[in-house]
């Protein structure tokens, strides 16, 4: 077969873009930095939105949708955080065919805007806490963008919430992180996700505490798959996100905010795709079985009725492909590269026998099987094919993760895996020392997994690595 | 009980303002024009998306995600297009800290864009017919906002298809309009819609039919609450959507594009809100039953249980409202601002003779009900109050509907309501004499309710009205 795609170990970001394209994920957008997230791209985009949101509102949390244009003067409140955006920004000078009193910026993120109108909502203990998220597509100017890793305008969720105390708001920051985040990662995405706590050089700009979730990509860097983030009382204070107390007093909130993106299919690809395209993990899968005729003939209608139907009613996301004038083997490879879980492939020769093909995008196994048996046979493969792509990728991660004993060393490492070493071999100058070889500190962890409340836990150790 | 809203007789452009802010539907955005959608607003708009986008990807259609910065050159390709949107543009100048070499506006629709990789996608007539949508915001500098009506910011879904000859794109934009936007606004919102064909004068800038489905508001005027446009061959042509057709040669698609928007919720406010509030017809309702209990007491958490679980098994969108702490009164205030379809009310004094009370939003009815029989009486509620909703709509828009003879007749009824006349009574010149009186031609309609194909057709009748 000819190659359709740059292979991996030839040329990684390549082969990244080939499968985009031939897969037909996106498009680069006519403004530089932007992208078109064509069908294929989105309905995973889709999928990973109607998970996560029902989990999001299991936490309590309520959507709402506000402004994409923010006046300039509410970013420069939070003193961290216009020095962190400032570069990045998009801004609106004209608007209704006149020059504007204000310019307004098109939001980067939305804390400022969101702080101003939670200052409004809150007046008492009893308005907290005030749990909200919303889905919305933001901007932030890109010099060096990537389809969905990192793109001008890109889709995300961002949840913002005011707590009465400062405990309550570490807690739910650290539920979003964990039973939100983390477990979607693991058993939808199939994606093993380091998490802990960025450093104080890396965290978000306003924020006390920045917790992370990194992905490793199968050219063995990091990227950050989403963050959650304790904000203190910094925007409480900047916005007067205050309250009357329970105990009497006023009082301000302590907020967070949180988030994951668009980036989240890029790190997909770079986690499952192999040579032959994209591999999805059939729980997330838009289409879990693709029943494709391979030519027409003596019941191969009447077969395809039936395991279309069968399929549908064991709840089965299902998909038929009769495109018999388009040559068997081009919808094939068509197939590899989206990524279907399994193929059905009904043609006249196996169904002389009472057999179709099962055919696994995982394994690329290609096996027979009894029109009587397919449903049982695809539910099986779905869910031994969700656990395979997850201990995959764990078996990958592994060979690409060292142990080093000395700065140098993990510097050394962090140029193709993740890099893990004792915090205090790091420090604060050593952060700085790694981040001029393009390697940076992904996150600090406790010796037993557990995410740390502070960089000057005694203890931790450090993952370093390049990263996307 | 003091009065909550103005009321709507009094002012209902203040009635209107008022039920928003109190029912916590949005606030004004603090750039002018634009909005907060809160939870209470946004859940609606959340329920009007999934049933909506459930019925688009039942046409086939896929959904997609284009850019919001769009180059302002594209724009310029349609001359009609460009003319028709000039002067509501917002336009970026600076991105990433510097000018741009070529400002971008933000879209305000995406025809052009979406032509470009239309053009790209379609080579032959096998790729056709080309089924896209999006669900997006979209910017339109607004000199006279209304918060939902008219939002310099709001959010939409836009379809936009390319066909290999006329009538099938004809056959798609009608589809669209009647099975997709018809059907949803009458069964699921509950609201009549006068179905027709916008002038020449009134049609979308580029188009060549515009479809619309004009709802009447409580105050007798027209609100356009959707479109459906045959774009012919304009698009195609300016953007070269061409495609090596069946029968050999190259050929230009027909594209159509189609949309509704947040305008929708304040439709849904105007034609069923009354002077406590909101009413949500059931069908669409986020919560449509909800639980308050009016007092603890022996008996009430057991029964407010049982009553949940009961609810949830048998489908019902259920929320409970326990906080005995805020007044039973302020409570339900609000709940009738909010206009959940059912509100069942749990306290010790009912409990104690095996009762609770169900209050119905639509008629206001209060009726004490066995614990064993609110199921049912939710249920049975919940169907009759749909119908009652739309019936209700239906004899309204009837009373302020009017035949006139003439065109004086049929500016002066246009003054608080719908005028209907026989449009050769109107013409083109009639129709700029009344706009000129700020009344304008809604749609045309054949005699028999049908959608002309041209508004040459004889015999067809004109709905004018004042319209938001």
């Amino acid at each position: 077969m000819a190659r359709v795609l740059t292979p991996r170990a030839e040329d990684f970001p390549r082969w990244y873009q080939d499968l985009i394209s031939k897969a037909e994920m996106a498009d680069n957008g006519p403004v530089r930095g932007t992208m078109v997230i064509r069908p294929t791209g989105y309905a995973i985009w889709e999928r990973m939105v109607s998970d996560l949101d029902a989990r999001i509102k299991a936490t309590g949390a309520e959507n709402a949708y506000f402004p994409l244009f923010i006046p300039e003067s509410y970013l420069k409140r939070e003193a961290e955080h216009v020095e962190g955006f400032s570069p990045e920004l998009a801004v609106v000078t004209h608007g209704g065919g006149k020059k504007l009193e204000e310019p307004v910026v098109v939001r980067p993120t939305s804390e400022t805007v969101i702080g101003e109108f939670m200052a409004k909502w809150t007046q008492s203990y009893r308005d907290l806490p005030l749990l909200l998220n919303q889905w919305a597509n933001v901007v932030r100017w890109e010099m060096r963008p990537r389809v969905f890793l990192r793109t001008s305008e890109f889709l995300w969720q961002e949840g913002h919430t005011a707590h009465a105390d400062e405990q309550d708001a570490r807690d739910y920051a650290r539920r979003i992180l964990h039973e939100v985040y983390e477990d979607f990662m693991v058993n939808v995405l199939a994606i093993p996700v380091t998490v802990g706590r960025k450093t104080n050089r890396e965290r978000f700009a306003g924020a006390t505490s920045t917790y992370t979730l990194e992905a490793q990509t199968g050219d063995g860097k990091a990227l950050q798959m989403g963050t959650s983030h304790e904000l203190g009382q910094n925007f409480a204070k900047a916005f007067d996100i205050s309250f009357s107390a329970k105990e009497g007093g006023q009082q301000f909130a302590w907020t967070t905010s949180w988030g994951v993106s668009t980036r989240m299919v890029g790190g997909l690809i770079m986690v499952h795709g192999d040579d032959n395209g994209l591999r999805v993990p059939p729980k997330l899968a838009p289409i879990q079985a693709y029943v494709m005729v391979v030519k027409d003939g003596d019941g191969v209608a009447e077969a395809t009725d039936r395991v279309l139907a069968e399929l549908r009613a064991a709840g089965v996301r299902v998909q038929v492909n009769d495109r018999t004038d388009t040559p068997f083997g081009r919808r094939a490879v068509d197939a590899e590269l989206k990524g279907y879980p399994i193929r059905i492939e009904i043609g006249p020769r196996d169904i002389a026998e009472g057999n179709v093909t099962i055919a696994r995008r995982t394994d690329g196994s290609k096996t027979p099987v009894s029109v009587d048996g397919v449903t049982k046979a695809v539910l099986d493969a779905l869910e031994a094919d969700q656990k395979a792509l997850y201990d995959q990728a764990v078996v990958a991660r592994a060979a690409k993760t060292t142990d080093a004993a000395t700065l140098d060393e993990a510097i050394e490492v962090a140029g193709s895996g993740f890099a893990r070493i004792a915090w205090d071999k790091v420090g604060v100058d050593g952060e700085a020392k790694a981040n001029q070889s393009a390697v940076s500190v992904r996150c600090l962890v406790r010796e037993d997994g557990g995410v740390p409340l502070s960089q000057d836990e005694p203890g931790l150790i450090a993952y370093l690595a390049r990263s996307y």
